[in-house]
């Protein structure tokens, strides 16, 4: 029998993230042994009986330390609390990698609670996004062909760094590194701020009382347009809190941007709305969307 | 032989709406006799060779005084000037209807130049975004199950209006009406903001240095919301300038809206932020999108 890259892996949150992580590298058969750990019992229930993994975790200081690599796949809010609790157990050559789309806040959170330990960390984001959540939204090719960034430390060894990269690429992704603080410059550029805006825009016809003769006017342009206004309420508060510094930089200068093109309307400055909308339209209709 | 719905319709402007609206008529078999004008030779000559129109105008006046219905199909920039030329030739029983994305603005120019024939014009909107445009992209079933919506004027009779609308619903769409302001308001709100605003965000990351890595992190979610921003920056100058008022407006309240937001980030107002995603997600999650 050949041997498995890795021996056991424990994934903290099977969700979308951590259950299609597990089914990923099931598949691959990469892995001996999958071991869940969760608040909610249903979705570990699900998940071990379709065989994602193959036990529900009881004791966490003893799956802990003969783990080769942990998952840490819950919201980034309950990232310190985990960490605080793994710390202790973890084995020497126990690393660990994290979901979390928001980058600093969780390397700050891992330096603080994972102390002497903190070169096992090696933090990472899967851009898969998706508006599904949940275990039974789960799927091994979640992460096929889709980018994972990871955001390595001056800590890690490069043995470190190579192995979880080794785990994400398992799952069919294409690994990107970035530092902590590039990635949430980029992150709050291109997916916190869309978020926002399209939550604001829903948000702002959802208090009208017209707001259903609205809608049933919407056609595709809105509705491809406000396809992240249905993403999770809780997550996106938390990412923009998280990312609250480098989201609020983006928000400045995209009212900056408004204020401008409303400035040029307002004038009936023709020549000026077309520049800017012709730049947008050139940059946009040459960008070639890679997963 | 039964006599068909339309014995001759004229359209001004054979690209991919005026080329979709004669296709779908002659699909439909509801009119004996397609005659095309154009600024451009080349769309003319291509839709004369692929059976779209029977021939290109060359005579307004001899096409216009006998035709049952003219189409207006050029940008809304283009309406005012064709209306005057062809004012002095309707015949008592030719109807015009346009394909202008703005009404307040093509209603009042009919107004002012067709004069006492304004009875005759019932001016139209086909919903049907295309990113596309040009008579290469016209398809017959362009319109098929996609709203258009009729602003009737005082003027028009019944049986005008009633004439107009199944021209439209020939072409197999969905027909409504509303007043030329309601119209406009409700078009500002849910396509024309939204296409600013994509535009802006594409604008704002076209101007920096480091853009391309930006876009190279992008996913999905900014795909989607900036599908819109690739529309034509000519059409989208003059929608905004011809809808000045009530996009002024709309653009008022998102800015309000955004710094609201702003201010609640700022302020690390959770509760808040979760309120205002939490609203938004409901309304979009339980929007059923029907084009």
């Amino acid at each position: 029998m050949t041997k498995r890259a890795f021996n056991k892996i424990v994934v903290f949150g099977v969700g979308l993230i951590g259950g299609s992580f597990a089914m990923a590298l099931r598949k691959a058969r990469a892995v001996d042994t999958l071991v869940g750990f969760g608040r909610s019992e249903l979705p570990l229930a699900q998940s071990l009986q379709l065989g994602v993994i193959d036990r529900i975790g009881k004791d966490v200081a003893a799956e802990i330390k003969d783990a080769d690599l942990v998952l840490l796949a819950t919201p980034v809010g309950q990232m310190s609390e985990l960490m605080k609790r793994i710390a202790p157990h973890l084995g020497e050559k126990t690393l660990i990698t994290d979901c979390g789309s928001t980058k600093s806040d969780v390397v700050r959170e891992a330096y603080a609670q994972l102390g002497g330990k903190v070169a096992q960390f090696v933090p990472a984001h899967p851009i898969a996004g998706a508006e599904q959540s949940g275990a039974s939204a789960a799927q091994p090719d979640l992460f096929q062909w889709k980018k994972v960034v990871l955001t390595p430390l001056p800590e890690n060894s490069a043995e470190s760094v190579a192995r979880v990269r080794h785990a994400w690429e398992l799952c069919g992704a294409m690994v990107k590194e970035l530092t902590p603080a590039q990635h949430d410059e980029v992150f709050a550029a291109v997916s916190h701020l869309p978020h926002i805006l399209s939550f604001a825009l829903v948000h702002d016809l959802a208090q009208r009382e017209q707001r259903d003769v609205l809608l049933s006017f919407a056609a595709s342009g809105f509705r491809d347009f406000t396809r992240i206004a249905a993403s999770s309420p809780e997550m996106w508060r938390d990412i923009c809190l998280a990312n609250r510094d480098a989201l609020l930089k983006e928000l400045q200068l995209y009212t900056d941007e408004l204020a401008q093109i409303g400035a040029a309307l307002e004038a009936g400055d023709a020549a000026k709305l077309e520049q800017i909308f012709r730049a947008a339209q050139q940059l946009r209709a040459g960008w070639k969307f890679r997963q």
